[in-house]
């Protein structure tokens, strides 16, 4: 660890006071779990983690690292897919912690909204919102775990998407910390607000390197009175997108869910997953998990079961089950969430987050499963995801044994992202750049786009001590800074 | 006109034989039309219309006049209500008129998606997704002649906004012609896309003063297969309140409009608006009109007759009705979006677009009923707007015969303002800033957010020559620049 002890030293010295003990942690015990990504593949260094309790505490540490010229970088529930939470190699990045910032500030039934601290998990903003009798529809595999600060900051997206849109649609209004430690107070819970440009839309989806947020005013929804959680297994992905369009036809905008798992997920999540088992008694090529839900007080059985059937009469649906109560739901879900974690327990897993036109799903995945099958023929693949969205996580199955997997990883990771390319799709559909996909964001996006982001970054944090490196290179970076 | 003279010269021919005949206009009759706002309330001055018909002869005007250093408006279908759209009086700017910029590109009925050139008119586009049996939800009472370009550029509301949200929600991608005339190509249509910044959010709503749009992605829905659109007769905005909530507790999502209205306005669209009728046999305090929606086949009835059963069992109506066909549907949408129209031919209207958090909507009215009552007696007060949204076109009507009304104009307008920002409500809903509110802003918005705006102007248009004095005050411009 390359440690400046100066300034950190000096930065220490100035937040003891305003932090307290709770507040700063320095002990490498205490630091380890603040350096290591979610899927324990890749580790930073850092000598420092601050943990205010306020968003004047949060300003109070931007200034004086501001002032120090140390680099910050903001953590909130370290669930993140792409390494943008935790620090680099280089040991002079210092991690600030939200987790204490954590309380929800207001609920607003009436109004339709909800102000919550960066520090919230997802799931305690979730029943916050269910106590006032409304819906917030950001959900996902983390949502025990992952804490707001960090949806919002790289606009998350989860399995409601198709009905209620990416994280970005349900922000009224944000509490920023910019680079030079001025609170912006835009907490604001109109609904509609066109007095100038929309500053809260630079904050969100910039990974922490423009700003920190420390507070958001939600939005709710009406919170749905019936819900139909459908399990259906299939021959194809193309019978996926023609049941979406007779699902759509028949059920519109009802449809919060819609998500495709090949077999070969769906059989290790029942082989591995602890509590998994298959919704349906034999074995299919590919599944669908759909849900349906309305506000109204009865009567969703109808479409519902109008759509199955349509479903079945044109030969689309191999077998199909519905859950009869809240367990056989959360059992449905649990294959589906569990499947990047069942996998790990079969071999090595690498993963991805992609998305195409929704049209050009089932040729992309054709095309993957011929190329794949002659490059690779050992690895098996099992993407999962969000269809109704085009998105999938596009993940490969290495052997357990295999030689070179750093390599393996590297080359299927290449020729996966060239197909994407062929297709015009996202190389991040919904876990953004992070460090982990600075390098592909700097191959293959548009130059002018990497220009107008550069210029943001130099506008937004001219020194450059938010979070340098997530997203993009810091001008200065020497390789050795990058996490291993 | 202070005319200077040589760079519009030879802006003009430079661009010749690119626009041809039908692109230049320097004739002071045919110039007049794109100098005048909506209202005709305001008037500006430019030498030179330009009509490019393509994103690249767009970018060849704005690279000559980046080099010329000739200030460029853009203007679409000029039905703006903050003169954000027409030249100042300096007759230094030259207008950028999209109008011939109006192909649909594209229509991507499965991936609910369009392509629109910015000219296009809404209305047209609206078609064109009803064609393919989609939904483009934008909607509003100029929608036969505004052009998408300027809706994306004010990220218009409507009457959907409660249901489908602001213009920004709807938009998946975009093309911009930056300041030094390079194209951005951001005509993505994938629902999820987290690659680094959004660059699209700076350009919405951002009315021409940082690049210039010339087509974008729309999102498409599905179409509703049933609808029904009611009129209610109330006593008060509290009751027009405590029926929002009813109806959100039977009919949740399904609500695409609640539209509140003075009972003064209704009546002035029933005596003054050609083919106005009050769509109730007698008058009342105030009305609603409310419309309901799905995508499923029938059945819409029950649970609109269930909440409105329970909106007549408590009390809150006075009378109603339900059109039967789409004529009676017109007619009623004829009375709320006469409401400008019909007041005008009654008196002078001074108009305005406000918020405040829906549940202080009846307070801010009885509030400002009391003040302006005691303020100026002879000035009656016809709110009406979208009380689901919390945005309320808080109207005014002043005797046709009165004396001093550009000064009472502005002490209405000065009085609304105080009373809004008591209330912690926004001063400009959904129309923008524009030349109009400009002081406005300057007065009203936090001093680190105008900086933070100055900085992204500074940033994307460092010469200044995109709309200047829109928004923010051009950093050179004299009083005698501004319109008249």
């Amino acid at each position: 660890m390359t440690l400046s002890a100066l300034p950190i030293e000096n930065l220490v010295a100035a937040l003891a006071p305003l932090l307290g003990p709770q507040g700063i942690i320095t002990e490498a015990a205490g630091i380890e779990r603040y350096t290591v990504d979610f899927w324990h593949q890749h580790k930073g260094t850092t000598p420092l983690v601050l943990r205010p309790d306020s968003t004047e505490a949060v300003a109070a540490i931007v200034r004086e690292a501001a002032r120090l010229g140390v680099a910050i970088v903001p953590q909130s529930g370290n669930s993140g897919l792409v390494a943008g939470g935790i620090p680099d190699g280089s040991g002079r990045q210092v991690v600030l912690s939200l987790e204490r910032l954590n309380r929800i500030r207001a609920v607003d039934a009436a109004g339709g909204s909800l102000v919550a601290e960066a520090g919230c998990i997802l799931a305690d903003v979730q029943a916050a919102a269910d106590g006032a009798g409304r819906l917030f529809p950001l959900s996902l595999g983390a949502e025990g775990s992952c804490r707001i600060g960090g949806n919002l900051s790289t606009n998350a997206g989860g399995v409601n998407v198709l009905r209620y849109g990416m994280t970005r649609q349900l922000v009224l209004g944000l509490e920023v910390v910019l680079a030079d430690g001025r609170v912006w107070n835009g907490l604001r819970a109109l609904q509609k607000d066109n007095t100038g440009y929309d500053l809260k839309q630079l904050f969100i989806g910039a990974e922490g390197s423009l700003g920190i947020i420390t507070a958001a005013v939600l939005r709710l929804y009406p919170r749905p009175r019936e819900r139909r959680t459908i399990w259906l297994g299939i021959e194809s992905p193309a019978d996926a997108l023609r049941l979406l369009s007779l699902f759509q036809d028949h059920l519109g905008e009802l449809i919060s869910s819609f998500e495709l798992i090949a077999g070969l997920g769906v059989e290790a999540a029942n082989d591995h997953l602890p509590g998994g088992r298959r919704p349906l008694a034999e074995p299919h090529p590919w599944h669908l998990l759909i849900e349906v839900a309305w506000s109204l007080d009865g009567g969703l059985d109808v479409p519902v079961d109008r759509a199955l059937e349509a479903g079945f009469d044109a030969g689309l649906v191999q077998d199909g089950t519905i859950a009869q109560n809240e367990a056989q739901r959360t059992a449905m879900w649990l294959i589906r969430e569990g499947q990047s974690e069942a996998t790990t327990k079969v071999g090595h897993v690498q993963r991805s987050d992609i998305s195409v036109a929704i049209a050009d799903l089932p040729a992309l995945i054709a095309r993957a499963e011929a190329h794949f099958g002659k490059l690779a023929p050992d690895v098996q693949l099992f993407p999962f995801g969000h269809v109704g969205d085009g998105n999938l996580h596009f993940n490969f199955l290495i052997p357990r044994d295999r030689e070179g997997v750093p390599e393996l990883r590297s080359l299927l990771n290449e020729h996966l992202m060239m197909l994407v390319a062929e297709f015009g799709g996202s190389f991040s559909a919904e876990h953004g750049i992070g460090r982990l996909k600075r390098g592909e964001l700097e191959r293959r996006k548009d130059p002018l786009e990497l220009e107008l982001m550069r210029r943001l970054k130099a506008t937004l944090d001219p020194t450059g001590i938010l979070n340098p490196g997530v997203i993009l290179a810091a001008p200065d970076a020497p390789a050795s800074r990058e996490i291993s």
